[in-house]
């Protein structure tokens, strides 16, 4: 069996009722939203916000990485955001795991040592959360003006804390 | 007036109706999204798709980075995921954009030429999405036996073209 049948069959489905084939690539809201690839987090719901409206960009803890600032470069010169809301949450794995139980891990199940990888753990998340806010304040590309936020999502009760804010330039 | 007034807003009607604060964080269908931030694109519902069943990652191009596969590291080796599914799609800014330009409207817009950033821009659709399939089936920190597919979602009409296929191992 093709070990991806479901999602074919599912967007099949999903194509017969296409209903959104007219919408523009720049996001109506003018907002980039940043968060983690976490399966509980569904971060149009969270924020109330609809397919057109916002840029979303996920990877594990929603780190601000040398991919998201590169990506972000493209939102705001070129497609028109404004703002860019970056949302770690509670209970998190960047947060959970050691990073030598982590390698540990890797190592046993693929026979290799990923020791010259940088998994962008976080120690401290309400840290790691202004850690990131920062670094998208002060990053060169983006111009004066444009607004972060930084919110802590809680998976058990779907609250978004506000929780850091900054302006560029 | 604060500028993620209406985020906030959106997110305390969310939470009175939460209703996901029992989800486990292993995705329950053991699968992983890559795609775009772009907006036009709902992942879980292009692939019929609940909160809970997959870890979703984003960036600009749906592109195989590092960032993306320090994070499926952590999907596959922590949190249960035995297959990658990568969505390119059509009208993609990535493939849409040139350096130059790219540079041209950044210098402009900042005062900075980003000439140190790598946008991961994409010269031909198809190839960037085997490329990006190659990427994972290559990487030495997932296990064999992991399944790859790379799609190409059209979204003006809500199709997602299986195109390539892979096997870690």
């Amino acid at each position: 069996m093709d070990p991806f049948d479901d999602l074919v069959t599912a967007n099949a489905s999903y194509a017969s009722e296409f209903a959104l084939g007219e919408l523009p690539a720049p996001p109506r809201r003018n907002l980039a939203v940043v968060t983690c690839m976490d399966c509980r987090i569904d971060p149009l719901a969270v924020l109330g916000l609809e397919p057109g409206e916002a840029h979303v960009l996920r990877n594990a803890g929603a780190r601000v990485t040398d991919d998201v600032l590169r990506s972000l470069v493209k939102s705001v010169n070129q497609l028109g955001v404004t703002r860019v809301a970056v949302v770690h949450h509670t209970d998190c794995g960047a947060a959970k795991i050691k990073l030598d139980d982590l390698r540990a891990t890797v190592q046993a199940a693929t026979g290799h040592d990923p020791a010259d990888v940088d998994f962008n753990l976080i120690a401290d998340q309400d840290e790691a959360l202004a850690a990131d806010v920062e670094a998208l304040r002060t990053y060169p590309y983006l111009p004066d003006g444009t607004e972060v936020a930084g919110f802590l999502y809680d998976v058990t009760t779907g609250v978004a804390e506000s929780r850091h804010r900054a302006t560029i330039g």
